[in-house]
Formats: C-alpha cells, structure tokens, sequence
C-alpha cells in the first residue's frame, strides 16, 4: 500500500537488523488518516472473503482492527488479552504466545462466547515476523472451531519466517508494507505488498 | 448518549457494589457501529475546544479515542503506555496511576515528542471512577506544557469521586452514560449524560 511505503521509508527508523520503528505514525502515536486508509486497503482485500468478525491482540493491533472493521461495513472487534499468567477456566480460550523479541512466554486468551463456532474470522495486526501472535490468534479460532478467513498485516519482516509460512500453509495473507532488510538505519522495502 | 445507554441496560451486568461488565460490547468485543457513534458524540461535545491530538492509555481506551479522533476529523491519536517499573529517561514522560480495582500502582508513560509543548488535548478513556487514569494523563500534559481541553468518557461511575472532582475543578467533562447505582446485579443510570 503507497501510503504506508511512503510513510514508512519518510518516517520510520531501523534500527540494528530487525527492528523497525513506526511508533511516531503507527503504534504509539497513530496517523488516524493513514489508518482508516489502510483499513480500506484490508477490506478491498479481504471484503469477498466474507468474514463476519475481525480478531486482534492488545494493544497495538487494536486501533487497526477497528479501522479494518469500519471499512467492512462496522464488523464487530475482538481483541484477545496478553497476560503473565495461565487460568484454565470453561468461559475463556487460550494460547500460548512466545515473544523472540522479549524472550518471554505470554498468554493471549478470549472469553469463549465471543469467538462463536464457525465464525468467519479476518486477523489484523500490526506486525508479522516470526508468526507467534498471528498463530496464537489462529489456535485461538482452531479451539474455537472458528475459521480464519484472511489475514492482514500493516508491516511484515520479510527477513523473518512467519509470512512465509502462513502462505505456504495456504492461509490468505495481506502485508500493507514488507521490509526485505533494515541496512545502516535504513528500512529498504520490497517493490510490492505481498 | 441514547444508544449507549440502551447498550448498557439490555447487555451490561452489573457485579457486586461496583463492577460494571460491558466487555461484551465495549472493552473485550467492541460494537463498532455503537463505537464510531460515540465518537460522533464526542466530537460533537468537544469540536468547539478545537482539539489538536486526542489522548488515551492503552488497551482499551484505543478504539475509543480512535474513533473520537475519526470523527474530529482524523485528528492524531497518542495512547500512553502501562508499565509496572519506572524509568526516568530524558525522552519519555511518565505519572504513576493507582488502580483501587487491583490495589496496584501501575505507570504511564509517553515519548515526550508525541505530546508537543501547547497541544490542545481531549483525553478519551472507557471507564471513570476515581479518576486515577485520566489524572495521571492530566499529568503528563501538565509536565508537558499541554492543554487539557476535555474529558471523554464513554461510562462514568457516579458513585465514585473521579468525575465530580473534575468537574469541580473547571475541567469540561462529557460522560455518554453516567451509572447512578448498582443494584442487585441491576445497573441503573443517571437520566442524563452529564
């Protein structure tokens, strides 16, 4: 997507090998005109896919699951909440979530009854590298026999494994921007999307 | 705000003196169609204080001030960031906010540069009750030289000081729904907003 590309290659700072930094536009500070563009850009992506509800995970995630959600024509949004800790109970589903960055393990978990059976489920969020969220989110809707429709990201690592392995497992995917490589401080973009 | 209020008493649970559960629509799944047109309201409160940024703490004051921002014409949203430690840096600003629910203190805190010397602030949160979270956001304005110039809230705790204590001190205040008590598992409203 032009403007994100744009934005990302005006404003965004790489910073040693892998880690892109987008807070001043994207997620801490948010350019809402951008972000209601990029949820036009996942709907026109994922509108004939049908799906009936959009699934993200705090924080980040969530403004732009809102923005997907309002060009969809005001879907409902789930956002799964992170946690230390793991509680077993019948009302809430959850997953385990490993992140490389902090090295830590974290729970993400949703109250059951909002992640209905065969709910037709578009993920939004922020960032794909490794693929830990996006999985934790999709064994989410496997226990929930829900089925993930699509799933759209803002800023994909290219360099790292998740977005390949998501399409190579057949699942639809849409990065809005994909970084090939962070060289010196800068943040070199593929040509395309995805 | 009619349709909010509706939204409460035919979906939300009051638990308890004090707990009002509206995660089904509000702050776990979100009712995007209610959501954009609470930020309708706002912006219609709030237009005439000529906002220039809209202000929120993470996780789910985000779609809130999202979709203030939205209908303010997509002003910039800066949602601060909640930590457990303190870090004094030269480039962040931060402000302790005690929570009564989980009897802890928690932290606050944005990159400085995100919140501009005479920026004109609307800070939006979900919830008001003691007043915790939007005074530690009053806070960091005040440590930043920028001007608070309103509160929106989606549900204010009548019963509890934060609001009134605002309002007292001159402080311009919209709560959509203000719940007047809580009365076996019964949430009951205030008849107007605010």
């Amino acid at each position: 997507m032009e403007a994100l590309k744009q934005k990302i290659l005006e404003e965004g700072k790489g910073i040693g090998k892998d880690i892109v930094k987008v807070d001043m536009f994207l997620n801490h500070r948010i350019d809402t005109k951008l972000l209601f563009a990029m949820g036009e850009a996942w709907a026109e992506e994922f509108r004939d896919e049908k799906p009936d509800l959009v699934l993200t995970v705090e924080a980040s995630g969530i403004a732009m699951a809102v923005a997907a959600a309002h060009a969809l024509g005001d879907l409902p949004v789930v956002f799964a909440k992170k946690s230390n800790t793991a509680v077993l109970t019948s009302e809430t589903v959850q997953a385990g979530v490993y992140s490389f960055t902090h090295k830590t393990q974290n729970i993400i978990r949703i109250e059951r009854r909002y992640l209905p059976e065969g709910s037709r489920v578009l993920i939004i969020d922020d960032f794909l590298a490794d693929g830990q969220a996006v999985n934790g989110m999709m064994n989410l809707c496997e226990q929930q026999k829900a089925q993930v429709v699509g799933v759209g990201i803002a800023i994909e690592k290219g360099f790292q494994p998740g977005g390949q392995q998501l399409r190579d497992a057949g699942v639809h995917v849409k990065s809005l921007a994909i970084v090939d490589r962070i060289e010196n401080g800068k943040i070199v973009l593929r040509p395309d999307g995805d």
